[in-house]
């Protein structure tokens, strides 16, 4: 391997895709994000998070109004969640739910910054979603985040039958729902009846041909490196990248729950995003893989209005109503 | 759209995806085809072709009898078909059987050399593939070649169940199924239990996202201009690339038997089989994307030793093994 040669490639231009909607060629318009200098201390850290955060918190907050979803702050056995309900929930969900766990590179989207998504899979599966606020670095690195995701998961189940809830979320999200599978088979502990697996940030080692083939195509991510290279190293901390718990690709997959996975063809974690599905598969597990046309990581939580990012909701519903039991 | 600009992607170097097999590396370290002249005269295309199809062919008939697979060369309604016999056929399959449609590019893969993907798909479903010979430019024009693939299902409806019959094939092959599936609803045919769509060339327009991030990636193909192009005026002469018969893309999908779609992500029609995927499942058709950790158009072909062309016709075997009857 060591001796074959890497493909150089040529500059290109690559137009808006004919195919998708207006607001999807809006957003794939958007200009690729530039490589910004990342914070060199803790206070630096904070105040850029306090910042994303309150940006995507207000327009949740100003969603859930529109939308006549509740939201209400619970405490899971010490860790804080929000109950997402939507107007209504569809007969028979009553005792459902969905745990979301939600992305932002283990370390943005705390607070309500992180229920968009879960409003999303609420309204799309017309039943409650609890979103999880686990903890983040700078004060809390690995394995403050999973440690948490389990914690809540076991909270839950005193309540609830495990084959009426299903887990989504994406990119960090669906790594630390991967990681909580783990764990979850280490301990012996009962799975959800399903999984929605967003493009999942589910290697840290930065394996995967599309995190070459789409740098600087991804308009949400641009590339690997800076922004997702720090907060790895921030999250993790000294251990090793391969460990099975940060990087879950690297686990013994068999057993996990069915699963629905979703990327694009812009998306830097497609290569992540197809390696998860293929293991699954492998394993033996139904797992269902959509790609989108022109979408970069995760752009149906950024894009949420276009009609793709709906097509989405709808295959993930699809996907849950066919696994979760009354 | 015509307002919003295309994205300037920079040069870059992509490694050879360290997660694949050695064989599959080898294949991706092989270099670009580059850009050459394509013939201008009806007896230059034969030449490229007869020299071209004789390398398959050989390949295919050693193949055959390193496996102890048989071919048989049939008429069916005055088209001429390779039936691929296994060694053994799988009980309960006995009276199935796999109707393949080669690729090619329209023009390609005539004779012996089409039914190397044929050997692959008999040998992973334990059971017959009956490998249809289409007429190719430049003698035969469109529609030639998807008349002659709804004689054979005609022809071969005399003799078998619909639901004990699948239909696949890759790129062009892949194209030409869908098309006759959209005469089949025409005319009120029957339509095969299930068919592979691998990498579907169900687009003549130029169509698609990775026709351009991939291009120059894609190793068998390498670029949409050239021989792309150039066959796809020769195959569809005057007629309009949107037809819905030339691009069956364009189609009306629903009532398509289940599909499985195959792809990879080097592939130039990674985004042409995406969105031939989500057609089907927005016409509510059971359908399946695999796609492949640095795989070009049809590298399962080509690298057929690999792990993971063994991995895709695995696949492929296990859903059909969902859908046909008995």
């Amino acid at each position: 391997m060591e001796n074959l040669p890497s493909l150089t490639v040529p500059t290109r231009e690559v137009p808006i895709p004919s195919t998708v909607s207006p607001e999807l060629q809006k957003q794939i318009a958007a200009p690729i994000p530039p490589m910004v200098a990342m914070p060199t201390t803790a206070e630096g850290w904070k105040a850029l998070q306090k910042e994303a955060n309150q940006v995507y918190a207000n327009m949740a907050i100003a969603g859930a109004q529109q939308l006549g979803i509740t939201i209400e702050t619970i405490d899971l056995d010490g860790v804080t969640c929000y109950r997402v309900s939507p107007k209504s929930i569809a007969p028979g969900k009553e005792n459902h739910a969905i745990l979301h766990v939600h992305g932002g590179a283990f370390l943005f989207n705390a607070g309500m910054a992180a229920i968009g998504e879960a409003m999303l899979l609420a309204q799309a599966c017309q039943t409650q979603a609890i979103s999880i606020d686990y903890r983040m670095p700078p004060d809390y690195t690995f394995p403050a985040a999973p440690d948490d995701v389990l914690t809540v998961w076991k909270a839950l189940m005193k309540n609830y039958d495990p084959k009426s809830v299903v887990m989504g979320g994406t990119s960090a999200g669906a790594g630390l729902i991967m990681t909580t599978m783990l764990r979850c088979k280490q301990e012996g502990i009962a799975m959800p009846a399903a999984l929605f697996l967003g493009t999942p940030f589910a290697d840290l080692t930065k394996t995967g041909d599309s995190l070459y083939l789409n740098a600087e195509v991804d308009r949400f991510l641009g590339r690997y490196e800076g922004r997702l290279v720090e907060s790895t190293k921030l999250y993790a901390g000294s251990h090793d990248l391969h460990d099975e718990l940060l990087s879950p690709i690297y686990g013994d997959l068999s057993g996990f729950p069915p699963a629905i996975l979703v990327s694009g063809t812009r998306d830097l974690l497609l290569s992540t995003t197809s390696r998860v599905h293929r293991k699954l598969r492998d394993a033996g597990i139904p797992a269902d893989l959509h790609v989108y046309e022109g979408m970069s990581h995760g752009d149906y939580l950024v894009a949420f209005l276009a009609p793709e990012a709906q097509n989405v909701m709808k295959e993930v519903a699809l996907f849950f109503d066919r696994y979760w039991q009354p």
